[in-house]
């Protein structure tokens, strides 16, 4: 991307052009109240390093003082017209084509390579990652850490942000954005709020990753499913897929249906108890979308027909006082010794994890037993989209 | 300042002379006890970089061997006589001249460079900072640790001291500072207790900054507050401050009253609900030191007047049972858009934030909204001082 | 250790001959599995940094993936033949026989020199230790961050690991920790439950240290204490050693005797309340293990005669109801001013910390107060202890 080309008013300020974090934020005193020409003027003599946004495309300007961009030249990276797509923020996995899909995982193939290579990365070196998170998940906060440290970039944490003394006291999720991005360049929030992470990016002037926001979204936890599932059965076209167990709750299996129908000749298939079935958005998104999809309770049948066989915990927390009916649930599909037995010789076995006997520990052991990979992927997925929003291509 | 000048013993002895972090403590075995004259000629030979105090002017040397002061030379900075002052710690506003305010608010401007600029810092590359917090404050313990971090140093951090297994048993705060100074270069303490602060920098060979300690000092805070008004209006001589809100209880509006007596003809207004006013402490204090000031109950009247509106919270916590009370004051004096209406130009509104109703969000958008520019130069302080205690001038 | 010697089979799969960490993992897909042979010339072409243990030992290469060592070359360190044994976990002070702490005493004097130096040692840049605690311990979890960071290493933190997510959703201790592994490549591990380290050890395909698991082992805590009395006594024959307080339930006073039964001519005292006296366990050992020992009441005689004086709390939490015997016990034998004029001058005081009324503060400015000096002294132990464990000799 060249300076020129960058200074077309419309490239210039499109956010949806380049990432909020190609450039660094140049506050001017309020005297110097400039155009946006001027101040593009201004931009071409400077490089700055980190976030900024066209803030006369928000409507906060002064809050944050006048600001440009001005482009980073990235020379880590040579530019492929065919990944022109910018990325601002990671809010849900919808947002996301086959395209970006592909090219995401490119990057996490690269960053496979930068976490095993001998040296320190230093692609992030200055970068600052605010992990903020209103309930904890230390599972998903140690991953995120792990690939900006693994990176090279350094992290400010909090894992009890909902007694944040501010927000305990009344403040809103916009005021502690707002303060937050004075203090780092990418913020990482996990809320317990549906919608929050699109609140916060709305307000952030810093790139904003969706790590759970409540019954809501987990868009990493989808895309490194995806990407496993690409990694180990080599394809995501021409698959069929059985997810099992709570399908009503998962969050993660309801996202993975949704990135799954992105690709051609799919077959889904549902397996878990009665009582909590895949619910109709799900499976009537599916068909006006053309995948192929069938309940079925014979999880055996299933498993021998199916490239990858994604179980799932029952969540106790959903039966309230039914203890009887939980328990009849999580009894009912077991991954086990028997039903390797069953499975094809490349399938795989996948699990959100944690998990509790849903899959037996013998199973670990078999090749085809896929979730601590899967959990490895996660890392591989989290650098590559920090590496993106804060870089570029 | 040169090795040799400062070999004079009063020079090398006097822990005002120089901050404790300008050499790094070196322990002899005891059976090298030595003279100070004798310590001084091996500091000679020595040019640690950390932290050592000149353990002779304390009465605790046996606990950490006897130790000798040895001169950094600071090549990055160029030794200003104006600035012969050194810093040991920071532990309450009224620590400060205004010479000191001044040369302080001058390295926060280099501050502001150095976190804009496209290379990371590395001036407090190798040093240990301590956030050692009795309460959790997460808002004021990021911006301390995202300082560190844009300096290129590293951080040591607990927000639950109070359970500090330690603590817990019965240790006193003088043990766990001996101990925690062990393992850093400098602590960063908040605490419940109103002195707990000094108690800490007392017992410390290493630079303490007190992040608050309960209802006493938030030096910081003070800093920053008066920083801000010099980069809005540009003088802090002859200026007139209305403040607003509580002012009984409000920590922030004390501090800032008794640092504002420091300067040439200023005026300060009180406005505040009966109920919450400012106690007459501070008001002696003022008028002792020629500092005018006014109580009124005409918000708009004082705004069209001052150069600053420094709003503050209502607390609902110090009103106990009586919500009535609450809720009439904190709906008495709001900052709205008709506010801004009588404001002059130049002026600007300010908060120690958070804020809840006291402020309407759509004053945000207004270039008069300067809290959150006042939180960012929270940050800018903050590298100040660490960069100060750490490396000195 | 040079790379062709390495490279028959047994010292290159034997996990006993070199440190889990010595090399970076390398996976393959699953469709190259190859035979150690196969794998282990595959390595002749790789220098990989980090942690890799030859998975062919363990049952759980599935879940992994093959995996090869290639051995990283120190340039660092000279690889000393005397010092040929290797580290690979630290789970418990038994572990240990008298040449490894010889060996490891080494280091942390080199250590100590690291950490005085002026200069950021990057000995372990790249590596990343994940402090994973189960419960809250401040003080030994701020100790080995500090140790990590001293030496350039980077730390991923969690002080709530029982309310992690996955574990309160009765994930097991081996998945949580095959998950984190993942992340980072060593674990610091400190639980609630004896034996849980040794579990995670098992798992864990990177090394594990034992940051204290209940009841059980507190290792670094022993290698501490005796690297203490060597400092500061100058040897570890030939000495005489009171324990004094709470002798049956203090946990370092238990694995301190352990310890100094490898060493010859020791002679050990035991000086405690009728109610917390040492148990036969430790008692039977010291003389199976031709250790004289003795009990007394006469503090005051005992210490006349001791190199060493290692006092312990009382800890009220053991006397449940009973606060009167809680009284008598820990007002009995109190290190004061008084027991100071009848010990030798180069006797020494010890105490693990944290400590209340059992050593008066006015013992503190002697210089035979060693406490704070053998605190200090566990920053060194486990800059040694990471940095064997992570790049070994």
């Amino acid at each position: 991307m060249s300076i020129t080309s960058s200074l077309t008013s419309t490239t210039l300020c499109g956010a949806s052009v380049f990432p909020k974090a190609l450039a660094r934020s140049i506050e001017f005193p309020r005297n110097h109240l400039s155009t946006p020409f001027e101040s593009s003027k201004i931009c071409l003599t400077t490089y700055p390093k980190k976030n900024a946004t066209w803030n006369l495309t928000r409507n906060i300007v002064p809050i944050q003082g006048t600001r440009c961009h001005a482009i980073q030249v990235e020379t880590k990276e040579s530019f492929t017209p065919g990944k022109k797509f910018q990325l601002s923020d990671v809010i849900e996995g919808q947002q996301f084509d086959r395209e970006m899909l592909s090219a995401i995982f490119d990057v996490a193939r690269e960053m496979e390579k930068i976490e095993k290579s001998s040296s320190q990365s230093e692609l992030l070196k200055g970068y600052l990652m605010a992990t903020l998170f209103y309930e904890p998940s230390t599972r998903t906060r140690l991953s995120f850490e792990s690939a900006m440290k693994r990176l090279g970039g350094e992290v400010l944490t909090t894992e009890n942000a909902r007694e944040f003394s501010s927000a305990a006291k009344g403040e809103t999720l916009e005021d502690t954005i707002r303060t937050v991005e004075g203090y780092s360049d990418i913020i990482v929030m996990r809320h317990f709020e549906s919608g929050a992470a699109k609140r916060a990016a709305a307000t952030a002037n810093i790139p904003v990753i969706n790590a759970g926001d409540g019954p809501g979204e987990h868009p990493t936890q989808a895309l490194l499913d995806i990407y496993t599932i690409q990694s180990e059965i080599g394809k995501l076209d021409d698959i069929s897929v059985a997810l099992v167990g709570d399908l009503a709750n998962g969050r993660t299996v309801r996202s993975l249906a949704y990135l799954l129908a992105k690709f051609k000749d799919v077959k889904i298939y549902f397996v878990s108890p009665e009582i909590v079935k895949m619910k109709d958005d799900i499976k009537d998104y599916l068909t006006s979308n053309g995948v192929e999809w069938e309940e079925s309770s014979d999880l055996m049948e299933v498993a021998s027909k199916c490239d990858v066989v994604y179980q799932t915990r029952i969540q106790r927390e959903r039966f309230g006082e039914r203890l009887d009916l939980y328990e009849a649930a999580r009894g009912k599909y077991i991954v086990d010794k028997a039903l390797l037995g069953v499975m094809q010789k490349n399938a795989v076995i996948m699990h959100p994890l944690p998990r509790l006997d849903e899959i037996t520990p013998g199973v670990d052991t078999d090749p085809r037993a896929a979730y601590f990979r899967q959990a490895k992927n996660g890392l591989f997925i989290r650098m590559a989209l920090l590496k993106l929003l804060l870089v570029g291509w």
